[in-house]
């Protein structure tokens, strides 16, 4: 009854709420360019006000880099965390752009009205779905529902320098009883979705050396080893003929999936043919005995993201390089332990050396997977919520993807995350003519509604 | 008695001799980069004033590339060809040069006075060692001792695109009884060689593609095909893991050394250990039941001489990328086809890629193995020519690199070639600091000298 009063509320002040999110647009805050810096302090000031506005005891909080922004509203029941990010990706190629990318508009477009601008998406869009249901909700009940804690970061674009520190000098302030993160999207844009499930990532960068300098192939070939041939051989090596990687305890800490979840993503209907298609691809490239979408979200993996060594310019130069380098990284899930992988990694690689050949390695930091655990029923509570607003029944799903925070919610506060999004797959978030959907803005703002009733009941 | 006066004046104008070596190395004729073309025509250039001062009638003769220099002197007698090229490798990485490439410099090491510089060995410093015995000859005689012609090239590090076209074009112009290379090295720095076994060179430049754009791997890794991963299975398994080339039909037409030529090969006690552990390496690469000498002179290889996919840059990128390249080339021997084995390597490549896969060729000439027929007489006179110069007594040998121009004259021209150079193992031709000895330089032109002088007497 009251809830419904809130949605309709959500409904009429569409409008003002748009104009709110286009104020916001408005701010240049590109955190990685210095030029920009005083515009993500225009953003935060805009954000404490706002939240000020709801009654909450918000303030611009330094940092060495861009400021975060911390708001308080007490209350009873559950204690909430909302976190979302109000820096936004440069905006090159800017001749890509069909509008001034802060020169936000509402568009028509054959699949709807969209709201167009740098940020419209990620993150400021969907950050201002949650402060608008606040809004809503305060509206009709004069008050919050619950305690909530609003946590915006500043620098979410530029690799978050400041924010481990920030979390873990401001502990106890920051600690709540589940966290909500607004930086994530609908399955195929069409589920609602709760990701439960982050790969985490483990990177390595070396250089092989064989020869102590480059060598005449027509001088040396065939006799001296050539370090390409030793890393083609090293990195052939890491998968099997059925997709497996061959790494000794690699898959030590790899769960199986539940039965409940494999037939929750058997239900999503995932189209891998299409979704390979779309990118000239055919085949899935997975362990042979897995699904498409246990590849993506719950298996883990190694790709190589770069490799380089020898002659690559144009023309030939039968050069017997002294160095071959490469850039490795495994896609983690479960409880796969970065820093045992990374040992297992090198010890085989190191076995693989011929002797006088030697690996430098460039360290690169590794970070576990994250996986909620939804035996917690305010997960059961959000999906449920998420189900009645939307067309199709909301899902437990996994991420390809790193978001560091969620992982750092439980390490350093000890806290579960629910990754609720409402982005769409051609949202072209980091892209020219980035859009988010009115849709996604409007019953984003209505699933949120319907959630912190769902959890504060 | 005439020699010995050429022998002296060869002495006497050492300085100058090298100050001429130091002009045309400070000319950048790098081949492969179209930026030094003009350094090329330059180069050239310098070479029809040198052979003009000689009293050769020589000129600049135009190509689609860069141009021949051609240059006749009449004379009585055997009709002699001398060849070598006045182009240069590129000199990346420059970082690891102690001075500037094009600045050359006589250095005094542990071993010796060196001239250092690009091109100084590779082949400025050779070719001028014949050049400059001529120069003597004719200061001392008048006349050069027999009708020259001389043939320099300027594409020698580039594949030589218009060698072939020129030599058939002129092929009566270019026809000697017999043609002088000098493009080689000596025996383990040491012995005085006539090289009679050279190997022949097939490249493959190519690029897969995979993806039809770069991808995340957060979002695609696990389920894209890689073709980093294909890249790196089709090279690795070119080797099985003996060090055989495991191509279909790569070995046919690769004959077996006779008993003489192993058992002179064995005589000249050639030390692989040291030879490798010069360069800091330690085990023979190549097949494990053959001798180290065998794998550099007379056993067929494949080198990767270039690999490139990715992120190449500092830090880390999660890219899965579209696309990997790589340059690969064979040395050839006997009457192995280059056609048949382009053929083969592609087919065994093809056949790995996965559906949706796609690969771009950029063609690189093939050319045959080369072997001398020894019988004819000039080649025992230029053997005792070169033991009378230098303290070991000349040999046969064959060399790992390949020279196709000495394929051309025999099959264009119908002449056989003498390959003698003066080259040391040390000299870093194609890589940073390439150095030409002194004593290289200075003995190589008392060796042509005494060489003419046996050749006409």
């Amino acid at each position: 009854m009251s809830l419904d009063a809130v949605l309709a509320r959500i409904d009429s002040d569409l409008p003002a709420a748009t104009d709110r999110l286009m104020e916001l647009l408005r701010i240049q805050s590109i955190s990685t360019d210095p030029a920009y810096k005083a515009e993500c302090g225009k953003a935060a000031d805009w954000l404490v006000a706002d939240l000020q506005s709801l009654g909450a005891k918000a303030e611009k909080r330094p940092t060495p880099g861009h400021p975060m922004v911390v708001g308080h509203v007490e209350g009873d029941g559950p204690h909430l965390l909302f976190y979302g990010h109000y820096d936004v990706q440069p905006v090159d190629p800017l001749e890509l752009w069909d509008r001034d990318p802060f020169d936000p508009a509402i568009e028509e477009t054959d699949a709807g009205r969209v709201i167009r601008g740098r940020g419209a998406s990620d993150d400021k869009g969907q950050l201002m779905t949650f402060i608008e249901a606040c809004r809503a909700w305060k509206a009709e009940h004069g008050s919050l529902p619950c305690r909530i804690t609003f946590f915006l970061e500043g620098e979410e674009e530029s690799g978050s320098p400041s924010l481990v520190p920030f979390m873990e000098a401001n502990r106890d302030e920051l600690k709540a009883d589940i966290a909500l993160i607004c930086d994530t999207g609908m399955f195929e844009s069409r589920v609602p979705a709760i990701t439960t499930m982050l790969r985490g990532l483990l990177g390595e960068d070396f250089t092989i050396t064989g020869p102590s300098r480059d060598l005449h192939s027509g001088m040396y070939g065939g006799i001296a080893m050539n370090p390409i041939r030793v890393l083609t051989r090293i990195i052939a090596g890491l998968h099997d003929d059925t997709g497996r990687i061959t790494l000794p305890g690699f898959y030590d800490g790899v769960p199986e999936l539940s039965d409940e979840i494999l037939s929750q993503w058997q239900g999503l209907g995932f189209d891998h043919a299409s979704f390979l298609g779309d990118v000239g691809l055919k085949d899935p490239a997975g362990e042979q005995d897995r699904t498409p979408l246990e590849m993506i979200w719950s298996r883990p993996t190694c790709d190589v993201n770069g490799i380089w060594g020898g002659y690559t310019g144009d023309g030939f130069k039968t050069v017997l390089p002294s160095k071959a380098s490469a850039k490795i990284s495994f896609r983690l899930v479960g409880t796969q332990d970065p820093n045992a992988i990374r040992k297992s990694f090198r010890s085989y690689l190191e076995g693989q050396l011929p002797e006088g050949f030697s690996v430098e390695y460039r360290t690169e930091k590794g970070s576990p997977a994250s996986q909620m655990s939804i035996d917690d029923p305010a997960f059961e509570k959000a999906r449920q919520a998420l189900s009645d607003e939307w067309p199709d029944t909301a899902a437990y799903i996994g991420c390809g993807g790193s978001i560091p925070i969620a992982g750092y919610f439980k390490t350093i506060t000890d806290m579960d995350s629910m990754l609720i999004g409402f982005g769409k797959d051609d949202d072209q978030i980091h892209s020219p003519n980035e859009k988010y959907d009115m849709e996604s803005f409007h019953k984003g703002t209505r699933s949120w509604a319907r959630i912190l009733d769902a959890l504060t009941r």
